[in-house]
């Protein structure tokens, strides 16, 4: 379990019906890229396929972290993809995560339904 | 779009494969109980089905419209509920939103996805 005081980046979003163009491919790699960038903590992951919503929470160290990840250029060029071509919308929402709780019965610390 | 600052409830949960025992009726009232609390401004939510897997977050104007709804009688008595039958496990952040960032193209500020 983290321990707080930590970030979240909530990322709340609306896939197109446009399902091949790489999309899965560049989660699959940004997922990886954003695991090994310093800072990085953990990530949730959730989307429902039949409605294209999707929340995915990423947990950083610090704000430092995020801005770091945020410039980096191969995410940089996913961002700008992502807009143009694989979202109908998204809300971003960067935030200090100043209270945790877990229930008993988890095992593992992070998830990604996708 | 909502301005900062704010706080955000992520509540991070896998469902127990029983689809049953109320489950549905009790999200739905719970749903509509949160948008009358005071202090309430907004909710993402989306379970993929085929895992169990959802992200619900719910947006609030200050600690104290968070609290106030933690405590509510009605949420508490489901809470429990939730904790016992409905939810292999759980993760709930409490955080404040300190910056917000907006596609163009979103029409609306709230979307559930269940």
């Amino acid at each position: 379990m983290l321990t707080p005081p930590y970030y979240a980046v909530i990322f709340v979003s609306r896939r197109t019906p446009v399902d091949s163009e790489g999309y899965a491919a560049a989660a699959e790699r940004m997922l990886a890229l954003a695991q090994i960038m310093p800072g990085f903590l953990a990530i949730d992951s959730v989307r429902d396929p039949t409605t294209g919503q999707g929340i995915t929470v990423s947990y950083w160290q610090d704000e430092a972290s995020i801005a770091n990840w945020r410039q980096h250029a191969e995410h940089r060029e996913t961002q700008l993809t992502g807009i143009q071509r694989w979202y109908e919308y998204y809300d971003l929402h960067i935030a200090r995560v100043e209270r945790a709780y877990q229930s008993a019965k988890r095992l593992v610390t992070s998830t990604t339904g996708e």
